[in-house]
């Protein structure tokens, strides 16, 4: 399983930050099956709210480049949000009890909105780089953190199934295509010697604090001791 | 077939600049077969350039809504347009001669940059219910162009197509819906009494102003004499 | 003193989380000479971070308006903000040993990126008055805190300097002139009548998120109890 | 008299285009007197509108950039526009006898328009340095229209006027000083080798249609035979 070439390197820069990331306690808990189901609930819907403003940043995606190729994956992803994932959430929350009324009605919390009010001001003031440097640590953080908990099995069903959602092979290949999208997009504008430009300064500025942000998005459910 | 209540009391107080622009001589010489097929080439090239910018629009107006069912109808016109719209324009073209590449490497003309941009502006600057207003004539205006003209016969396969698109049942369809989608938007937010908000000013003069371009584009390849 | 019309309603209805937000312990303790000089520096310094932000808001607002005397209100404070307040602010850190190199090093705190990014994203997204309602909360509650402990009189001479800032004659102006901003951009567009408005909802739910974030902002410095 | 070392090298790039603009015979017959006083009253009234939005566009600019010296010019030129150009003109125009209201109720002509909101969707959907380059036409062309033009004699007190708006130091410096800035920024963010890099592209691409657009522009008043 690779995510490409660009991503490892971002990674690599940034892996302490990484890393409270990908294997935060809320990670952690929830595959040794010791995370508290009540946080877990708090934690699908802030989930359902974000995705409303991921499915706008990836639409954001589309407004940002002038490649009609990158355009379609773009494309394709709002499409799989708004019109599958969204669904499915919603009736995944109904399974555990919380109502579409109730996702409607929830208020965003405070690090929820740092997040997706951040990617989505990066793009709106950015280029097409600097959208995806944001967008990059949740799509393919999440990615990494159902592979790196595939052997685990939690006994709680709706663990297991938030795990087997994100190292599915069919998230795995949304990673696969978003990691060559973010490569592509990168050979195209800043070449081959990409690492000596200014955008990949401001490109590692972006893809640390969107993580720190992530960081932030666990702590509100889950506090590192 | 009903377009809504907003869109036809917007045609009726634009009437003139409505007419103008429906009922062009590129519409009418297509119509009645007299139209040169090099215009009309002309026309399909700046027309899948427009298609770009057109989608990019509907992914704003995703950006610009707070109700997830409208995001849906924006989202699925967003998918509509780049998963088959544009692929069935490139193979149209490619049937007339006109190869992907001519089309990739084609200028966008004024008076095409004239409306795309107006419309992407209007919705960066202004609210979704700006946006509608200024995607509505183009939308709308070719489901009444394609039903004013569905018993022309044209001899020129090409144009009799072009009139089928836009009078077949699918597109009508859509115009439905996206007649919908403005007469709902209208009514929650400016409630029943809209005629008498300052909204309603603005939205006229953007419909009117959005007219205006559509007709500077049908000039750009026939000028009404 | 009076901050128009349209304040009170909004402050009102939201008066705990105003409350929570204008009589912070940060501020208290400011008053009664009891805050951290440290904490104080760490506030200074991330409050220069988000004048740069901040400036970019009131340039956005010039975007969002249709009126070029609200353009020009925008524009004032815009050149206000960035050719005197930053040079003013620069030097004030300056005289309490952090240069200006520490401040263009600095990173911009999680709860800082949340308020700021919300502030623009809002505007970006939404419309005038949305923007406006995301940037009330911070320019009049300011101005507010000035008034509110204007006989304080701690003995620390910045905490001094900053109340005098805030309840100076020139920033209980610029309130009152945004105030009738506010006032004055509500009544051309909703008119007398806009508390049953769709908008009138949306400008209170906007209010009331920017306010829990300058309460999240503040309590990045100092935790209530 | 020179502005800087990116804007030489555009305009040789696109010299026709370039001289199509500067050239236009609405230069040439305002130079020779021979313009129709007509055509140059309702110019002014469409560059009224422009300065709105070209203000809006130079506010823009700050939003997309994130260096502080940028963001100082950028504003700066808000300031001058806004609350000095805007009210020059005003008077101007008054003392021809157009009305401020005259100018409040003018439609703006889809040239106007085309121009405007290409500059301003740029800016939306690139960056600082594709904004800067839709801008350049307009600032620089307009400098260097001044200069062609400054031992032209027009014995139309308004048209020689206008020639020594765009001739003075003060606007010369303007121009001296927007090329500095376009310059700094290419050079901080693409480096010395710029001319390689597939933003120069695009940038070359921008420039060559903003120039374009106010060929067209022109062409509104008076058409080339």
């Amino acid at each position: 399983m690779s995510y490409g070439k660009t991503f490892p390197l971002l990674k690599a820069k940034h892996k302490t930050n990484w890393d409270d990331y990908t294997k935060h306690d809320f990670v952690l808990k929830l595959a040794n099956n010791s995370l508290e189901q009540k946080v877990f609930l708090n934690y699908l819907i802030q989930d359902y709210l974000f995705l409303i403003q991921f499915s706008k940043a990836w639409s954001l995606a589309i407004l940002k480049s002038d490649h009609l190729n990158e355009m379609k994956v773009a494309a394709n992803t709002v499409n799989g949000l708004m019109n599958f994932e969204m669904d499915l959430h919603i009736n995944l929350c109904k399974s555990y009890g919380i109502s579409k009324n109730d996702l409607e009605n929830a208020n965003e919390a405070n690090e929820n909105i740092a997040y997706t009010r951040y990617v989505l001001e990066t793009g709106y003031s950015g280029d097409f780089l600097d959208l995806l440097a944001a967008l990059a640590p949740c799509v393919l953080g999440y990615g990494e953190i159902g592979l790196n908990n595939i052997s685990a099995k939690p006994k709680t069903i709706m663990y297991q199934k938030w795990i087997d959602t994100y190292s599915s092979n069919e998230y795995q290949e949304m990673c696969v295509e978003v990691s060559k999208l973010i490569d592509d997009a990168i050979s195209i504008r800043l070449g081959d010697n990409f690492i000596k430009s200014y955008k990949w300064k401001k490109i590692n500025k972006i893809f640390k604090t969107a993580t720190l942000l992530e960081v932030s998005f666990w702590n509100m459910f889950i506090k590192k001791i």
